[in-house]
């Protein structure tokens, strides 16, 4: 481990807790200070950790989360803790030798060291990097030599499904700095992926003919893991704000069982902040009433968040960290007094999605039956990506240096969908699309009159006019979204029509130029 | 890629197929000129391939594999394509722009280059990898600049289930070149590890109140995997050999479906090799007779291989390779006509389980099914560990290096298992312990006769009697598995004991004492 840097006594936690009724909060100042306080990290092979060992003396302050069994399926409810692993509890015995796991042993690990070059703060560009990054060493012994709390040894051997000390360390205090959850007994645990995740939530909540409850357009993808395991989505309504908590609550208010030839829906699976494909973001205001709705009718919140960061805010020059916590909107974790709320984070869209790591908050009741489940399946993300993204963001960059990455980075997509909305307003036909810009994510959502097209009149579906106009734009060279492909409610009929543009990976010049290209094909399909 | 090597061009497959009826073998050294013959290899982000890519022409001499879709679960009966995904044949066309994926740029990935030192082949002890390991460089942009087939932004983007297609590629030949299925439409995909696999599978294959089939004593975590899908278990008994195919084919020509409350198992899961916990190592006729069995009752066999190059035969000197190749007991794969062998491929115990990634091969029509759901749960295994491992084995040592790296860690094993054996020569009562020597694997399994102990005559249970045994052995320092964790049929009562050891992890010395220990504690316990 890096030593600690200069410590800000003031901003520290506490020094002695029985003394001190209320601690402070957990800031990115603090941590150094807090982490010398604490026990020493464990650092053997599959050593199990927990939030509970990283989490600051304030945690324990509020109150427990409520009991949601009552929400498991039957298959997480069968789920009992695993033979072998329980069996790791005797190798605490002193002088013990185990004949008894089938851990391979490191010496036939073929990699010595890893080495990763990362920028700099504040040089954060591909340029910067490549002349002033710095490049991080992973040794295969380093904790054995003293020189940091997670190796190659370590990361290469089996590991707990909760992932590596070090790293659920780091993002433990991540979550308690932004979120600072409301109840006590939060935990966190790494996942292979969010998708994963959400996979396996759906395993953990859900029974065979089960319906849930999503925006009415949403990540595709989110919707076609759930249609296999035979759960069917109601889509609730939604503004330019995302989805309308009244219209959830009627839903929710009238559901018929019998018509439904189902139970009620007690899941909701929401993307709150740039959702995916809308480009909307709850306010504040909204994500109460939404969470009012939620306590109204039990429901379990499944909080979709790989966006987060992504909230385009104005740049404050100087130190930043502080405002930019205080700018973001808050999260579903922070408002949910009771924990029925899951977040599932992801690094995808902020570090990088190939590592294939991210992380899941919520109550230790359920982390605990994801945990189960992982232990049987995924077992853990690669010990590779853990490494890695533990030298870049806890040795290396520091909480402090990871949101000033965030920071630019928001300021990144903020010029990007600038140049997208840009081009949206120099270019399309007001009279059939309209948009509202983005204020978080990296999609923005156009809607079209489809009524003005002169195929109407001629009898032609709302399904056939957006094929035509999907491959207008293909043929004039211009891939986008079809709205369509996002609607995961089956059992109503689409009214309106989308198409999503994506401003997160094509330069400003070919965004202008991708634009400039579906105008034209609307403007020949609708004959301006 | 690293240049190919010089060419033996008699090894090598043909020149021009059609002009040949029968090709020849794909061998070790005439990977580099085929590879010459054949397309270039997908590059591009998140670029789709498969297996179908890599295979050499004999494949395509063979006929196809039968059709399983009866065995498949309603789950993976339901599986369609990817919405997303599906859209992306677009992407071909020339001069198009997509604003439609939400791939993030690479320039904000934070890596800019990522090195490994491993070892040089013949030196692959970590000392002589320390003074003589090769460091392996990956840099971000390696594709476009023309120095590898795969690099930090494509393996730090999004990517396909299947894997990275350089990555598959290696490992589609290395099947080929050790296994060569005697059916043409095989493939292979990536996976984040075979537990993952595992678990996957029985989704794709069961309902709900189905039974399995495995062997009587099998690996703990497997089971624990089937246990809360509400699958359950028959144990099928074993000789020194591994599973009996006659007893199979009595329990499933017998099979009971109302006293069972189930249908007749159409599911088994074999560890062929080495197995956990038993250490036995099914023989080639064996396997021909259990795949008999297998077709007379149509069964899909899941043949999980984590120890399959854990073979301990004598060493051969010079150029090992084809020697080695020829001494491995034939796979399940191997002789699988039908194409209803699942083959769950693991680095976990000859590269490191820390990586998470291992493949699976089965025909093309399963391999499908197994990827429409790794698209929406674990996408892939992660690009960081995918391009340490492709460095590693493909770039670095090639199939000839890898395959030395195979037969120099069965050495170490066999010196291990060896250490092991001998300590129990040396310090076991004869008169109440009996094994044989495993021939391949990591465990050594220690039949106890407990009808001697003086606990029975005061009426102890079988199970008090081996709690007392095991707790004895981690009392006197010593942790070996108990046999009874093993057991995946709870509609069978135990009568025998066992205790497993494993030789992975400890060196010769901690081995001797260890089972002296063990020794001691059962002298105790028997009151010899």
């Amino acid at each position: 481990m890096s030593p600690p840097t200069p410590l800000d006594v003031n901003l520290v936690g506490v020094t002695d807790t029985s003394a001190v009724p209320i601690p402070d909060p957990l800031t990115v100042n603090g941590v150094p200070a807090w982490r010398e306080k604490m026990a020493k990290i464990p650092t053997g092979v599959a050593a199990a950790s927990n939030s509970d060992m990283f989490k600051s003396p304030i945690c324990y302050t509020k109150p427990k989360a409520k009991q949601f069994e009552h929400r498991f399926s039957l298959e997480s409810k069968s789920r009992k803790a695993s033979t072998l692993k329980t069996a790791a509890r005797y190798l605490k015995n002193p002088g013990l030798i185990s004949l008894g796991g089938g851990l391979p042993s490191s010496e036939y690990f073929p990699f010595e060291h890893l080495d990763i070059k990362v920028p700099t703060a504040p040089g954060f560009s591909p340029e910067a990097t490549r002349k002033s990054g710095t490049v991080l060493h992973a040794g295969k012994h380093d904790i054995q030599e003293g020189i940091s709390t997670y190796d190659l040894e370590i990361a290469l051997n089996y590991g707990q499904a909760t992932g590596a000390a070090p790293l659920l360390r780091f993002v433990t205090e991540h979550t308690e700095i932004i979120h600072s959850p409301p109840y006590s007994d939060w935990q966190c645990t790494l996942t292979p992926g969010s998708t994963y995740a959400w996979d396996t939530a759906l395993r953990l909540f859900c029974e065979r003919g089960d319906y849930i409850l999503m925006e009415e357009y949403t990540f595709a993808s989110a919707a076609e893991t759930a249609f296999p395991l035979g759960i069917k989505v109601v889509g609730i309504p939604m503004d330019e704000q995302g989805l309308l908590p009244d219209r959830m609550d009627e839903i929710l208010s009238n559901w018929d069982v019998d018509a439904r030839g189902a139970r009620k829906p007690h899941v909701l699976y929401t993307i709150p902040t740039g959702q995916n494909p809308t480009g909307a973001t709850q306010s504040a205001e909204r994500r109460h009433a939404v969470y009012e709705v939620a306590q109204k009718h039990d429901l379990i919140i499944i909080e979709d968040e790989p966006y987060y960061f992504l909230q385009m805010q104005p740049y404050t020059s100087g130190d930043a960290t502080p405002e930019f916590i205080k700018s973001l909107v808050p999260s579903f974790l922070s408002m949910d007094t009771d924990g029925r709320v899951v977040r599932l984070e992801s690094f995808s869209k902020v570090i990088s999605p190939g590592s294939r790591v991210g992380w899941i908050v919520a109550s230790e009741q359920i982390i605990e039956r994801f945990v189960r489940n992982f232990e049987v399946s995924s077992q853990n993300p690669s010990g590779i990506a853990q490494l890695a993204l533990f030298k870049l963001l806890d040795e290396h960059w520091g909480h402090s240096g990871y949101l000033d990455w965030l920071i630019n980075l928001r300021m990144s997509y903020t010029a990007r969908r600038d140049s997208l909305v840009h081009a949206c307003e120099k270019h399309l036909p007001r009279e059939i699309v309209h948009w509202e810009a983005p204020a978080a994510g990296m999609f923005n959502w156009m809607e079209i009159d489809w009524h003005k097209h002169p195929g109407v009149a001629a009898g032609k579906t709302r399904a056939a006019i957006e094929e035509d106009i999907f491959l207008s734009a293909v043929n004039g060279g211009v891939l986008l979204s079809r709205g369509s492909w996002f609607k995961p409610d089956h059992d109503t009929v689409e009214e309106k029509m989308f198409f999503r543009a994506t401003f997160a990976a094509a330069s400003s010049e070919k965004i202008d130029e991708a634009i400039s290209r579906f105008a034209e094909a609307l403007r020949t399909q609708f004959g301006l």
